[in-house]
């Protein structure tokens, strides 16, 4: 791919405290890599002004800005993108088999364990009253039953996992990838709820022990 | 990418009534690619008994298995995969930007679209009662809150694809891509809770209409 002929970077707009922000900002430090961050102040409703209303009419954060104005939205399009920009270290795979895994494991840990602990976040604590569903602001309630049923779906994506965490290093395999990335804030999520990830899931637990000491998870 | 040093396809798995097989199966034929497929009924557990259970332990279809034994499950992970094999017609993107916009496009399409009604659809049909969690036999409720859940977080959604569809021909812009594949299932789940597409949403109803004409819609 000829890069010369493509967009580059001019700005990573985020928000530091937002889970979605904190997972490119662990990325970065990852691929060691420098992008010009803009905070928006999302609490503040500042997302939903112009000119960053028009930028991302999905209202969250992060999104990068290109050099020619493209606005590339969600969390994982936006490290996608930048592994484009710098391949190495790989994050998404080097091969077609290696990027074929890996993003079956990403899928795997967002679908399966993010969005609903993610759910089960906003439906329970008391910040995320008025805006239960990620970029809006609506009276729709808090749902207990959304609590409840995303602790359930957590702990069956949980007891899929420990396996793999028992018989690889990383979420993926052999190697540190997106899909761990994804992973650590599953599991950062799911301790807030108690969920006894150290008693049921040795493996999990080991995972996110070692995790946690690598300096991006600082980031 | 050296493709001869790839594995290949040797099988697809799956199971022609579930969706995210025919997301694949469509996939294929807007591919113009032929894969030897093997059904499972997974009505009748077959992805639980081995050897299949091993082969993706998330019990879910469709799978791809390659000629060294590798396994891709996944339907996005399967579709990425092929697409490596055979890059044309192009359904992820040619060059970096356009793969970030695709992805961020069938990001927002799954996530705040997909996930929320296939979680109504499984929590109200009572083909699904004992099956709310996908690739799972348990005793977890079908609970009425996620049905009225998912459909408020799609009407969200679908306020926002609205305007995108009123202004380019396709989700991601100009030309077909996953994003479309993706988003006519959702279009699909949603009429079956008559949640009044034709008439709340008329740049989704224009789309949908002609996408239902494609060949690949029949597939």
């Amino acid at each position: 791919m000829n890069l010369s002929a493509e967009c580059i970077v001019l700005k990573l707009y985020d928000f530091g405290p937002a889970a979605n922000s904190k997972r490119v900002r662990m990325f970065l430090v990852e691929k060691n890599m420098d992008v010009p961050i803009v905070e928006l102040n999302v609490r503040d409703d500042e997302q939903f002004k112009e000119p960053y209303t028009s930028m991302n009419p999905f209202h969250c954060v992060p999104f990068l800005e290109l050099d020619d104005g493209t606005v590339i939205a969600e969390s994982i399009s936006v490290c996608r993108y930048l592994e484009e920009l710098q391949p190495e270290p790989s994050m998404f795979g080097r091969t077609a088999v290696e990027r074929a895994t890996i993003d079956m494991w990403n899928r795997r840990v967002e679908l399966d364990g993010f969005m609903p602990i993610l759910h089960a976040t906003r439906n329970q604590v008391p910040l995320f009253a008025g805006r239960v569903v990620p970029g809006t602001r609506t009276d729709l309630p808090q749902l207990p039953a959304m609590v409840e049923r995303g602790q359930e779906m957590l702990h069956i994506f949980l007891q899929r996992l420990d396996p793999q965490l028992a018989g690889n290093q990383f979420v993926a395999g052999d190697e540190v990838s997106i899909a761990d990335i994804t992973c650590f804030f599953v599991i950062n999520m799911a301790n807030r709820f108690e969920m006894g990830v150290q008693e049921r899931y040795p493996g999990i637990h080991r995972w996110h022990s070692e995790f946690s000491e690598r300096p991006s998870a600082s980031a």
